[in-house]
């Protein structure tokens, strides 16, 4: 299994995201302020990852503290979960797991509990956490597997994978379910610009899964469905607003439109605690407008003019109308959103 | 002016485009084999540009020829031409301007011509080639300057500017003509990977005449669109076919879909030397399929996993439903295209 984050006793161990694929290389957290680093520079990055990631700097910013009693360590508390909560502001999955973790310490704190309860409950809730990722991916792998053709292309965009979970992952773990189910998949990769999540992670974790892929630009996909080579597209997501719009790596929207164009499913995937009911519409979610240096240069190298002007959204909304389904762990929901969701949340 | 390509004495002066933007350097190809390389390099791009660029490569095949006769060069003669046009597949200027070649060269072969005769017109012929592309380009400029908006954000694919033609540029000459009738536009360039015609070049020479520019990754087109800031996308083209489909810089197609589903007006701009009325539909044009190294390496730097599958065609093809104009110096041709290319074909 790829190895995205893992506990260890010096702390958190993440794979180094920026690194791959051509070095497979490390680092260690092992305090909160350097997991809100990790989270920063994209050591490591995926919603559902950096949840359980914040989940686990929590954890550690209570074991590193020399307070004696929950009581004592509020203070400090709240200024960790501040810390972590200010990493990035767009995939959800941060703040619900953070207010999880304030949940759990608000009962420890109105409880008077000791430091040492504190830290053995707040590292078991980022272990829970941790686990349930796992077997939501699986989960949402299974139903939505079940919805891919039996053969053919699917196309997928920036790295919604194990590298993007604790393992697994949410759109290429519908993938691996469906080649374990047997179906003869071909996975087209965006290489997703600027940060190349595509051509990178989802091409480095699919290629040690033996599923053939193509890593193609981010500007050939119509051209690729044109040539019907595309069964079907899956996507993750980083906040599902309470209509169903979503917000989700930068490009995915263009994706949504060019597969609504050729008559092709286009498929969200994305574990519950991606959507967040507080927010009406995609319109109302935050949108990380990241460094300009991202796409001048790479690998050191300048590639554009002095000067120039340059935009670099991180995400884009994709307004629900373009969503076949969304595939997530207590079920897969279909139009409208507004009212399958609510329906989905009541039941579970 | 951008010094695209230039004749010299010593042969042809081309800018080299693969080291813009950073290095300002030349290349001098002495005859016409150094001609053909620099076209299947890319140090000179653009469709209309390889028209002329493989015009003075025959020139200089002929004026680096020991005949003494027309009669004695003519195998060596068929030879260039066969070498320039076997150089890239999908730009039909560059098929135009060798039949136009051969045109020349056939009237002094049946009247028995001096090897100087033959020298003289083949670079005479050349050399008119280059101004009228020229004129052509501020002809089209005008035409599409006017149809752009008073004010606003137009989004531009690759580059179809000054350094794809012998200077002002297609779709960067109606932006150019805009900016000197008053008009405010800022350029929206997408930076058209793998290459990054856009990043570097049209980045590079709208700057260079002071328009305002923002590169973006192709993959944020839709999400500008959808925030209302692109008033008209304007692009090349390397072939337009008989009925208006059009192939042009991979992406291309992507673009024209996502401005239909924001009701964006989308305008092909080429010179009458990029239709190709032989071809029947932009199914039978021909697309390029270019290194894979163009997509899996950038300045010397791998970035995909070693084996990984890869597709790199330079062109798609724009089906004519989406063309809200084809903009060429005889005038701006509407939909339907198969009649309105045929009228004005028979006018001019």
């Amino acid at each position: 299994m790829i190895p995205t984050l893992a506990w260890t006793p010096e702390g958190v161990r993440f794979i180094d995201q920026t690194k791959l694929p051509l070095e497979e290389s490390y680092v260690l957290a092992s305090d909160y302020e350097q997991v809100a680093d990790v989270i920063v520079t994209m050591v490591v990055r995926g919603a559902p990852a950096i949840g359980v990631s914040a989940a686990y700097g929590v954890a550690l910013g209570a074991l590193r503290s020399n307070a004696k009693t929950a009581l004592e360590f509020a203070s400090v508390f709240e200024k960790i979960c501040a810390r972590l909560a200010g990493t990035r502001p767009t995939a959800v999955n941060l703040f619900w797991a953070i207010d999880r973790m304030k949940r759990v310490f608000a009962g420890l704190h109105s409880s008077s509990a000791s430091m040492k309860q504190v830290q053995e409950r707040l590292l078991a809730e980022a272990h829970a956490m941790y686990e349930e990722d796992i077997a939501a991916c699986k989960t949402m792998g299974a139903f939505g597997g079940a919805l891919l053709p039996d053969e053919g292309g699917v196309l997928t965009h920036c790295n919604a994978g194990a590298l993007a979970t604790c393992g697994y992952g949410t759109a290429l773990g519908v993938i691996r379910s469906a080649v374990e189910q047997g179906k003869r998949i071909h996975v087209y990769a965006d290489e997703t610009r600027p940060f190349l999540q595509g051509a990178r992670l989802t091409a480095w974790e699919l290629m040690a899964d033996g599923i053939p892929t193509t890593v193609i630009c981010d500007n050939m996909a119509a051209s690729v469905m044109r040539a019907g080579k595309i069964k079907a597209v899956v996507v993750g997501a980083d906040r599902i607003a309470a209509n169903g719009d979503f917000a989700n790596k930068i490009g995915t929207y263009n994706v949504a439109i060019l597969a609504k164009e050729h008559g092709i499913p286009f498929y969200c995937v994305a574990p519950w605690s991606t959507i967040d009911t507080a927010t009406a519409t995609g319109d109302a979610i935050p949108i990380e407008e990241r460094s300009a240096k991202e796409v001048t240069h790479h690998g050191g190298k300048q590639l554009t003019p002095h000067g120039v002007g340059i935009s670099n959204p991180a995400f884009d909304v994709t307004p629900a109308k373009y969503v076949s389904a969304i595939i997530t762990e207590r079920g897969v929901l279909r139009a409208p959103y507004a009212e399958s969701l609510k329906e989905m949340e009541l039941v579970s």
